[in-house]
């Protein structure tokens, strides 16, 4: 059985736990807290950051894209990463967008102010920076809605790990409190259609410790 | 011929170019400065980044991972993602290593510190963030060091991507005159062999406006 070393609120842990959902593959969750930099984890993993999977030939997979390139190489169905040569690069860019872009400007500082400040630093978060991460969330929501004007799922006519990678961060800042679903009818029907996935459920009913989500976080209809 | 959008210190378009000449596929270099964030450029990108690639055929290609990938389906020859899906996974690892950690915590403060705000905000560079970079740069190179103890590449005994990211990110490091190569012996000599390739020359060749690299910068006997 493999093991995925993550945190619950860990958006790149969520985007391979969706994948893996998706195509059937068994799992153990291992609880890892990065900030704590614990001395086994770095050995691991010198970059110090989940998600890890290790399996039981002495495999240990580092890094979300490269865990997901090697579960689409190694269980290719149902395709994640799927299509033409071009179809593929587009997948592969919004999975960018989501895991740099949206990440760095919303989600880690979200996760700075409203996770770290309380779990580890103990502090009160810097309420400028949280409204600067929702404003641009908004923006990002716009973005979404409009791929969802023009395509079925984000990158196409089918679910792909576009999807999973936007909805592991989107799911993220939404446990945070960081989302303003106001005026995103498309976004939020597209977001209520993922959560209802079995690939989804486990994760909406796990918590952080300290840190609590709002009312609507893990209903479907919300 | 493809088109590929770039300026001469991105690391990212420095990577994407290793790889295309390595395989051999022609391109025009067309020059953006994303830091204008030109409306026609937005509109082909919404990001804001470079490289992009764009074809005759219409399509366009965003995001450096993305491009790279979609090289090595389209023009698998030589393979620059080779092996087994977990030495696949090693390079891809090491590849979000340097076009991650290492370009967030050396490469981008180098660039905003000695050429945005030169080129861009006309004011001098923080001395103590350029430090610390410096600083940083020196334990990841060396982890290169660690790695090619073990290995003949950075990923095992084939030269691939990941000596490719590497070698950019660090290129870029160089010309801002961010890494002291002593002590460094193992990464120097690996350094040195990607110099010489024909796919890099061009690149050594190239300077940005204004900032000046030093005299070691281009010499493969440096």
């Amino acid at each position: 059985m493999w093991q995925l070393f993550q945190f619950p609120l860990c958006p790149f842990s969520r985007k391979v736990r969706l994948l893996l959902g998706e195509k059937g593959v068994g799992y153990d969750l291992v609880r890892e807290s990065p900030w704590l930099r614990r001395d086994e984890f770095l050995d691991m993993n010198p970059a110090g950051q989940t998600p890890v999977v290790a399996g039981e030939g002495g495999i240990t997979l580092i890094h979300s894209q490269a865990i997901c390139e090697y579960f689409e190489e190694t269980c290719p169905r149902p395709p994640m990463i799927v299509g033409s040569a071009t179809e593929r690069a587009e997948i592969r860019r919004l999975v960018a967008l989501f895991d740099e872009t949206v990440h760095n400007e919303v989600v880690a500082p979200l996760m700075s102010e409203r996770m770290l400040k309380r779990i580890v630093l103990r502090t009160s978060p810097d309420a400028k920076a949280l409204r600067e991460a929702m404003k641009i969330a908004n923006t990002h929501l716009d973005y979404v809605d409009w791929l969802l004007d023009h395509r079925r799922w984000l990158a196409g006519a089918v679910l792909s790990l576009a999807d999973l990678a936007a909805a592991a961060q989107i799911s993220v800042a939404d446990y945070l409190g960081g989302i303003d679903w106001r005026g995103h009818e498309r976004t939020k029907e597209w977001y209520a259609a993922l959560k209802s996935r079995p690939s989804f459920r486990p994760l909406l009913s796990e918590r952080m410790e300290i840190v609590t989500p709002p009312p609507h976080y893990d209903k479907v209809d919300f």
